[in-house]
C-alpha cells in the first residue's frame, strides 16, 4: 500500500502516523517526509506491507493527524491515462512501447490527437484513437468534443503528449491536477511559437525540456521534472529540434513515472517528488 | 543537533524515535531514513530543533531502540581534518580556500605532505605545513613518522587530497572510517599506474573520479560520490589529466561536504548518502 | 556527398583536399579533420555540395593524397541494418520506432531472435522477424544458421540491440567492423555474468552504458558512445537495472546515429568521431 | 602559433589558407573552421607549428583571403586579465589559485572591488588589490574612477568575477569584446533581484549558470559557456546559492580558458567555441 499526507505540520506528526503502523503491525518499506518549514506543511508518502485494510488505516490516520491533513491509502494501482497529441510522434512512441510491455506503471486508455497522423501507430498497440478536427470550429466548440470524448473514458491522469493547443482556462479547471504537459524549454523559457528557434539565435549552450501540471497560474504550472541536452554552434535550428526531442521524450518519461508512482505533491505551484 | 541511528530493523522504530521526539517537544527540521530489507538493517538521519540536553535525548533514544542500535547525538560540530598530500595541488587549494572562507563545515588542523612543493600555499592560508620525506626509509617507518605527525592533532577525518602513497594495511587499520581518499577513476576503474594513459589508450568517451573511505576491503572501500566528464579523440592524456582534475577537486569537495555533515553512513563496504 | 579519407599524415594534406574540393566548384558545409600526432594519423570528413561524380572526386583525391589513404565518397545513403535481439525489448523497440518514422538513417532490415518474445513487437512494424534456436545445438551450429539468415540481408551493420549470446571470434571475424553491441557498464567494467547485481553490491553512485564496436581484442572493442545516471542507496538492483536500460536505449541510439551518418573512425581500438 | 580567420564565405577558402600551410611548411596541429551558411561566415581556427614569422604568414594570408577577412596571427601569448568583484569570494579565489598555480592561461594583473572584503584573499596572492568606494558617488563617476584604474594596467579583458554593478552603456562601449561576467542563471533567466529566490518559489529542479561576454545588446551579450546543476524540493534558497556559487565557479573558469586559449569567436550576439 501506498499512503499520502499533506497536513499542517506540528510536533509528533511523524510519531502519530508511526504509531498506527507499529500498531497494525505494518511493515514500513518505505518511509520519506518533507517539511516545508516557512509554509508550515508537512508531506509524507509511506510505502508499507500490511494485512489490515485500507479503509481501516485511513480511519486510524485520520483519528490521530490534524483536521486539515489530506490523507490518501491506496494500493497504488495502475493508472489509467488518456493521451492528447498533435502530430509529432517521439512522445507518444514512447509512451505507447512502455504500455505495450507494461514498463510504465499506467495503462494508455486512448490517443486522441487533432491530426489523423498519429492514428497508425496508436492502433499498431491497439489503443484506440480519436481524431477531433479543430477546422472551421470555435476553441469552445473544439474543446467541448475534447472533454466529451475524454470524459467516455475512465481515466486518472491526461497526457499532453506534445499537444500543440493551448487549452482554455474554463479545460484546466475541470481537470485539477490531472493534466500533465511536456514543454520544450526550460522555465523560464523562451515565450512563443518558435522556442528552438529563438535558442539557435540567442547561441544558447545547453536545452532542455519541462515537464509540469497544467494549471491557470501565472505560468506554466508546477514543475515534476526537469533535464538538458548540451548543444553547440553546430547545431542547426533543425538539429536542436531533434536534440530536444530526445529529452522531451526523456523527461516526460521520468516524469509520469514519478506521478503514477505517487511520488509527486503540489502545493503553491510547485512540487514535492520523493524519488 | 543531528542524531544518527543504526540499528538492526524490526517494526515500529520510527514510532519509537519520533515518540521521543514529541515527548521532548523537539522540533524535527528534517528526517531521513533506509531500510535494507535484505540486510535488516535500519538508518536514520535527524536534524532537531529542542531544548533537551545531548545525554537526555541519547538514553531515551537507547531505552525504545534495539540493544544493537548504534545511536549517536551531537550538536553537529565543526570537523577538525587533517590534509596528507604529495604534488598536485588542485584538491588541496580548493580545500584551503573553502577552509579559510569557512564555507565547508570543518577546519583544516594541519597539512602534511611528502614532498615540500605544497608547503606555499598551505602556509599561505595560516595552516601548519609538515614535511616527511619518503626516502631511504621502509615504508613502516614512513608511516610510523606519518602517524605520529597526524595524532599530534585532534582530527575527525584524515583526508587523502591526492596523497600518492599507498597505505599499509596497519596504516588503514588505525583509523577505521576516518580516511577519506579521492580516487581518480570510477570503480570499477583501470587499475595501476597511469589511469589517464590507460583511459586515452582505451579510447574512452567519459571519464570520472570517485570519493572514498580507505578500508581495506578488496578492493578501495566505500563510495561517497562519483561524477564524470565527457572526453572525446581530441584530448591528449594531458587534457584528460587536467579534466579529471577538475572532477576529482569537484567530487572531494562535495564528498566532504556530506561526510562533515553527518549525511553518511557506512556498511558492508557500502554507503547510505542522506544528501 | 560524405567524403571520408584516414591517411598517414602529411604536410599539405588539408591543402591537397580542398583543392580538389576548389577545383571542382564544390561548397564544403563541414569540414572535420584529427590528426593523431603520435601515430602520425590524418582523418577527414567532409560534407560537401557538389555537381563532380562519386568517381571523378574519389580519382582527384587519390591523385593528390598518399598512396595508403583510405578514401570514400559516398552519397551517404540510408544504411541497411539486421538486429539481433534475445529477450529484453527496450533498444529493439526504440530503434524499431526511429525506423517506422524514418527518424534514423537506417533501415531495419530483419529482426533475428534467439528467442521467440520479441516476434510481435518486430512484426508489429512489418519487420521480419527470424527465430533460430540455441538450445541442443553446438555454438558452430548455432552461429552457422545466424551466418545464413544474416547472410540473406544486404545491410551494412548488425547491431546487437540486447543480444545476450557471446560471439565467437570466428563470426566476429566475419564481420569486420560491422558489429555493434550496447554494453551494460562503462568500460572498464564489473566482469561477468550480473553486472548490475555487483554494482549494487559495490554501491556505485554512478551506473553507465557503453556502445562500441565489436571486435576479437583484448576487451570490448572501440568505444563509439558512453553515457551515465546517478544512483543511489535506494536503488535496488532490479531499480539499477531499469535506470540502466533507460541509458542503454539512449547510448545504442546516439551511437548508431554517428555511424549511420558516417561520423565514426576506427583505428587503434579507438574511434574519431566527428560528432 | 594561434591563427584565427572570420570572413565572408567563398569557395576555395580552406584551400587558399592550408596552401598557405603547406607553401610555409607550417605543421598544422589541429585547425577546425566553421562556417554560418545562412549569414555566409567563414571561421576557422588553426595551431600550427613553424618557422615562419607572424608578419609574413598575416601577410601571406591577407593576399590569399578575401578582402573583409579578419586575421590574426599569434604566438598565443599568456593573457593579462583584471578582475572586478564586490563581496562573493567564490570565483575570485578560483581564478585566483589557478593564476597562482598557472593553471590558466592567463595572469591576474589586479583585483578591484567596490567593497574591501576580498582585499586579502588577492593580496594573499600578491595580486594589487584596488577598492573603489560607490557611496556618495553617481554612477559616471564611479565608472569613471573604475575605468582609471583599469586603465593603468595593461590587459586583454576584464572580468566580471561576481561584480554586482550593473555598469552603464558607455562603460561597456569602451571595452568591445573585453568585457566577460557570470550571469547567475540560465539565459532566458529570472530577471531582477533574485534570481534563486525566483527559482526556489517556481519550484525549479535544475539551476545553472551563464558565462558571456558584456554588450550592450538587448539581453546579456554572447553566450560561451552554460552549466547546470540539479536541484530538488529540499534545497532552500540558502542551499540553492551555495550550489549556484559551485556552477559558477566552474563555468566561469571553463568559459576563461576557452577565451584566454583563443577559440571563441563572437558574431551577431552568439559564439563559434572550438573547444
Amino acid at each position: 500500500m501506498v499512503i499520502l499526507i499533506k497536513s499542517p505540520d506540528s510536533i509528533g506528526l511523524v510519531s502519530a502516523i508511526s504509531g498506527v503502523m507499529a500498531r497494525e503491525r505494518a511493515n514500513i518499506i518505505t518511509m520519506r517526509e518533507y517539511v516545508d518549514i516557512e509554509e508550515q506543511l508537512f508531506f509524507a508518502r509511506l510505502h508499507i506491507q500490511t494485512e489490515s485494510s485500507i479503509e481501516n488505516l485511513k480511519q486510524q490516520l485520520e483519528d490521530v493527524l490534524p483536521e486539515r491533513a489530506v490523507i490518501t491509502v491506496s494500493n497504488a494501482p495502475v493508472k489509467k491515462v488518456v493521451l492528447l497529441v498533435t502530430k509529432e510522434h517521439h512522445c507518444l512512441s514512447d509512451l505507447l512501447i512502455r504500455h505495450h510491455f507494461k514498463s510504465m506503471k499506467a495503462e494508455v486508455q486512448a490517443v486522441i490527437g487533432n491530426h489523423e497522423v498519429l492514428r497508425e501507430v496508436s492502433e499498431k498497440f491497439d489503443v484506440p484513437f480519436h481524431y477531433i478536427a479543430t477546422e472551421g470550429k470555435t476553441k469552445a466548440v473544439f474543446e467541448n468534443e475534447l472533454c466529451r470524448q475524454i470524459d467516455a473514458y475512465r481515466f486518472d491522469y491526461i497526457v499532453l503528449a506534445k499537444f500543440m493547443r493551448i487549452l482554455s482556462a474554463d479545460f484546466v479547471e475541470k481537470y485539477p491536477l490531472k493534466i500533465i504537459n511536456i514543454h520544450h524549454s526550460f522555465l523560464p523559457a523562451f515565450i512563443g511559437a518558435s522556442p528552438y528557434k529563438q535558442a539557435y539565435e540567442r547561441g544558447v549552450k545547453i536545452i532542455g525540456a519541462t515537464a509540469h501540471y497544467v494549471t491557470n497560474d501565472l505560468d506554466e504550472g508546477p514543475i515534476i521534472s526537469q533535464q538538458i541536452t548540451p548543444v553547440n554552434h553546430n547545431f542547426t535550428v533543425s538539429d536542436m529540434i531533434k536534440a530536444g526531442r530526445e529529452v522531451e521524450k526523456s523527461v516526460l518519461a521520468t516524469a509520469l513515472q514519478l506521478v503514477f508512482e505517487d511520488r509527486v505533491f503540489v502545493y503553491n505551484n510547485k512540487t514535492v517528488v520523493f524519488d
